[in-house]
């Protein structure tokens, strides 16, 4: 009997080419299809709920997929586990309903921008964080953050060449979290456009040096212009965190 | 002028083979080297205070070097990390008396091993911890950490093939710390036999594991027999945290 399965993934990006390969270079997706198939003895398809870019991590990546299998489901983590490399890990899987599509039923998504801000960089996070040694006015980068929040047309924080059918979308919350030298930047919100934390996270770093004001970020808002805002943030410093399907909001934070 | 200077080194060992290379691969200590000649434009050797097998990290290795240079004290550590490589960080960078020697000079040292006890591995501690799914006895394993305590000889506690002068060596303290699933175990000594550490760590696993019992230290202890004990764990949940010179012990556990 085919039945849908639901996987929550965890995975150090750093040797990957991103969720889904495109170019050269291993994609995790394909690691886990490979591993899937060879547990289930069938061609198996995976479904993210979206892409993470080459060198980007996932604490809670949510994928689907179908097979026609008897093993039961808290089992399926554990084969899988078995046959995945060590930089992935699949913390739960679970039977979900046939037409479960882990991209197109996502209420919400979380994502972690990490920050290392030291005047010396941390060799252990060097490629989970963006290291910055100026100092930083944290205090206008809280203030900034908290501009994206709310219903948005964010056509200005998405890189070139996207191909997204509406550029509006809700951030429900932004949190602000510093831990001695590592600022960690959390966004919960239905949906984020190409590059747009990366976006939001480098336009960040830049009002905390001083080479942006906050008010950039209205401006992009209104004048949907990428080019008042600052640098996309290096990709070794973003985490996809959690991806929520219930109505009704939950965040869950790691 | 000739100057000593003592440097505080944080590095990954992930992808380096151990301090000091005897065989193929990179060794830290030729990798710092080559960046200190290079900054103070004369061949630079540089002594640690001891080596660090492949894999093991540290948080606070000290070496010194001598070298004919004006640079001030502490611009030598900015001077060094601008050119060593992002998985190697200067954190100090000091003068220090001409006879100052890392090595000998050493008063006591602290090191520590860290386990990841979860049914599911976790990513992004693959390379910095050992990672063991099963049930452990950590009752059992600090009580056992507690016999290592004080002046004995550790003769079974040494990998065979050492040639150490004796064999006797103090443990001033041991702490065991237990934060989710992740065990710290932290040993402050005046020196450590090779892979003393990495022993006393194995036959704590598998004290937790069951498969040896807690009397296995003492006997390993009085009967100077390696067999006793159980298997010398995994090198990258290792790290050497500080280097103490100081004569009254300071323990210093980051």
């Amino acid at each position: 009997m085919v039945r849908n399965i639901k996987i929550t993934v965890a995975y150090d990006g750093t040797s990957y080419n991103g969720w889904q390969t495109q170019t050269n270079g291993t994609g995790i997706q394909q690691v886990m299809e490979e591993a899937a198939s060879k547990i289930m003895k069938q061609k198996v398809e995976i479904t993210g709920s979206g892409r993470t870019d080459s060198g980007v991590h996932a604490l809670g990546q949510v994928a689907n997929f179908r097979a026609d299998t008897r093993i039961p489901q808290e089992k399926i983590k554990i084969a899988l586990n078995a046959v995945l490399p060590d930089d992935i890990s699949v913390l739960d899987s679970e039977d979900v309903p046939l037409e479960f599509n882990s991209r197109f039923d996502a209420h919400d998504k979380t994502y972690m921008y990490q920050i290392y801000n030291s005047r010396i960089g941390d060799p252990f996070l060097r490629n989970y964080s963006c290291f910055v040694p100026s100092n930083l006015d944290t205090e206008k980068m809280e203030r900034a953050f908290r501009l994206v929040e709310g219903e948005h047309d964010f056509y200005g924080f998405m890189a070139a060449g996207s191909q997204a059918k509406t550029t509006v979308r809700t951030v429900y919350e932004t949190r602000f979290e510093r831990h001695g030298n590592l600022i960690k930047l959390f966004i919960t919100g239905n949906g984020f456009l190409y590059n747009m934390v990366r976006i939001i996270a480098g336009t960040l770093i830049d009002i905390g040096k001083g080479t942006k004001e906050v008010s950039c970020i209205e401006k992009a808002l209104e004048e949907r212009e990428r080019s008042v805002l600052g640098q996309t943030a290096e990709p070794q410093g973003l985490f996809l965190v959690s991806v929520n399907y219930k109505k009704g909001l939950t965040i869950n934070y790691k």
